[in-house]
């Protein structure tokens, strides 16, 4: 199976150059710089730190799409677009993880699904989609009366909201496994006096410094024992390795719009 | 539903009494000193640091039998074989705790559990149960190309084996998930010029200091990201809570010998 | 020397109970309940789950501060004020653990303590007095540019206050290592648009559930590596123990406003 | 100043690449891969993901030692052996970050040290330098009968050697802040019939597998209570950051053996 990246001399191209190169039954097919851009012509897989595997950077994504079997595009909405119209046409598997896609722009992906087989992630790291189901199947089986459930995330302290989506996403998780809307029973933060705790509540905690990547705790705290679910991501190299899993789990399917947790089985 | 408790004046059964006291839906039914015991006659709930409910512990097994609908046991193996007798003259569901049995005392609970309902659980955490099960989940979805699997553990330095049973318990759950044999893949500790890690292996650390009750730590350590699954034992508190949550369980069951697993639907 | 307990029938006022019982030297000399709590009248050894000592439980402190040479305090800051003025009236030794005192109670307590010997500890545990030390080295040899200070920590369910003594207290170390006042710094909870991190903030984080004795972690986040230093309390045992050896230090010393420091000798 | 990187088409041969071509007063002076690898006659920056610089990798250390000023490496304990006699021979400074050197090999560095200025740290990081001088404080306070030391730390599967550098440096920090020597005390691994922990062990334990840069935890275990201080490299850069530091503090000095201690005055 050919695979190909656009996007490929950015820093989550090469991921995924890498990423396609060591993955069995994946080859690089071929990848696209913008026109003008000073990878274009390069060997793909020197730049990314790869030996040469004599195949050239391109700046045409239509011939792109018309080569291989599935592209990944890790890009701007913009450029996604294109590239969505472009596999809808060639009937090419499409693996997007660009985010900040607007309302009308999803709404473009599902038409453009009619025709191939799309993957479309807010979050393509593997084990994040595992923990958010690991966290909804111990939230069913440990009640309220029995675990009191709190999520502590760390990120780098260029991070601007909080709690981060993810650590929402897992609460959603467990507010879904309990029955329950999280509106209903989350507390997003404690300072002063609070009282004791309420049994049902999910409690977030927010911790920002450093560099850290991302780092997620969900605790089931009961009398006497705790369970615990950590999720840490140490390079973006998470979502490259989950989009190639995508493109090859979606090698072959129906046209449709498909999401990291179809392709996990979750 | 009414709970006896054999054994309510040790460590264990006062553990027993307040756990069943603060649970929906059961009530103290009674309890057993030896007879001769200095709590004989005491009131149940008050030396186990309660409020006194009013009900004087005995010393007669057989009474309790005749008046309760579940009878808790964390005794000895051969008081214990004389409540299963009990329990299967009664028809009362018996939930065990004990440790140590013969497999001649597992073949007489198996006869017993034709008559009535008895759960018997070398480990009746909630917790441990529920992680061997997340566990097993995990390495079967992560192969082993995908997630290198690592165990450590922590207990107090009084204890003479490593790794601990359960954190062996955890690495057949684990080598179940990826459909091989433990043996084949366990690595049980590392000490010098090792060489690169093998694809597949499960690998156990061991630590042991201060009077840690136990805690386990179970790693899937993939490129960019680590999914743990983490139990930490903090007290006895939680197989008095697992032993309540059985009781519950089996109230109304056919006859039959059930384990943990059955108990928390895993 | 004998020693009260005030709020004897608590969870913690029991461990003191206990640990007083089992110093050498130390003698229990009452306890207090709430004027109407149901323990008042019951046996002060019976229901800390020792065997009755025949001194029934009170309800009136003023009382208790007459017949004893110490008290030791693990309640409310509203009735802990009130036993630091009976403890200055009296001259009787007080140590007190309670958390969550405003910056006027402390200033009266300070009062209090020109009549008498009064030991004031957010925490009694050596390990934690220890953490006090390193995180105040820490901080001041990573500056604000290099290093993030981030504390998180965990306690039961039943706690009402946040972020905990404990937590204030290291927090309070790591402004006195980096020279500037913590409440200049501290970021006590975040939630929401928080816009990046400032440097030389010292945020929190607090978690509650389960019957967790006490977990505080202080995170020094630099790019590309993390130091953190962390304690662990499994047992109340810690605190009791230190309160009592507070309560032994402090009998035949001289009036005056005591920390752990001094009683450790740190 | 030109900076040599032996090993430079390894992974940590990259970053030292990259970290040296950032930093002002440095200039990449030249590299070697072994003898017929396959990146020997590439670019050196350009596999580092750098523009090209015109410099080609080279198979010849002697050769490079005898083009720069000071070279950095990252190898292995055999390798590292020639190169010191290299620095000494050319009077070159040499950073040396390459760990399991046994302790004939540490003997050999030290006479080679009388030539010329030599580096040698088993962690380059400020962090863990800093960890170095917290444990042997904390050591020096917790006598052995009140604290059990352990050492717990993790490595990327490829780390071929068990237990790390750092690890066994913070075991030494731990023995000399109690003023043992670490080989009469240490535990380097657990397994089977252990028989109780003995009073004064320090003990260690291995984790290996994904990508992790380098975790260590060491644990003062009481009981009731843990201190722990813990350090985590998320990032290489860490170690070439201290390095190309080090080379830089090294130039000029005298003939002599120096530690990241000398270099960060600590």
């Amino acid at each position: 199976m050919k695979i190909g990246i656009v996007g490929c001399a950015g820093r989550m191209g090469r991921m995924l150059v890498v990423e396609t190169a060591k993955t069995k039954g994946c080859d690089i097919g071929g990848g696209t710089d913008v026109p003008g851009g000073s990878f274009v012509g390069k060997d793909i897989a020197l730049i990314a730190g790869l030996e040469e595997c004599g195949i050239a950077i391109g700046d045409d994504p239509k011939a792109l799409f018309g080569e291989v079997d599935a592209v990944i595009d890790f890009t701007t909405p913009t450029a996604t677009m294109k590239h969505a119209a472009l596999a809808a046409e060639t009937g090419t598997v499409l693996v997007i993880g660009t985010t900040g896609l607007s309302a009308d722009q999803k709404a473009e992906l599902k038409q453009a699904a009619q025709k191939t087989a799309i993957v479309f992630a807010p979050n393509m790291s593997v084990g994040v989609n595992l923990a958010f189901a690991l966290v909804e199947k111990v939230a069913a089986i440990l009640d309220k009366e029995t675990a009191d459930i709190e999520i502590v995330e760390m990120h780098h302290k260029h991070k601007v909201d909080a709690p981060s989506g993810t650590a929402l996403g897992l609460g959603e998780a467990a507010a879904r496994g309990r029955g329950v809307a999280l509106d209903d029973v989350a507390v997003r933060s404690r300072d002063g006096h609070t009282g004791a705790r309420e049994d049902g509540a999910i409690g977030f905690a927010t911790l920002r410094g450093g560099d850290v990547v991302g780092e997620h705790t969900v605790i089931f705290a009961c009398d006497g024992e705790r369970i615990e679910i950590t999720h840490k991501a140490s390079s973006r190299e998470v979502f490259a390795k989950g989009a190639v899993r995508a493109a090859k789990w979606a090698f072959g399917k129906d046209a449709g719009l498909y999401s990291m947790q179809d392709i996990l089985g979750l």
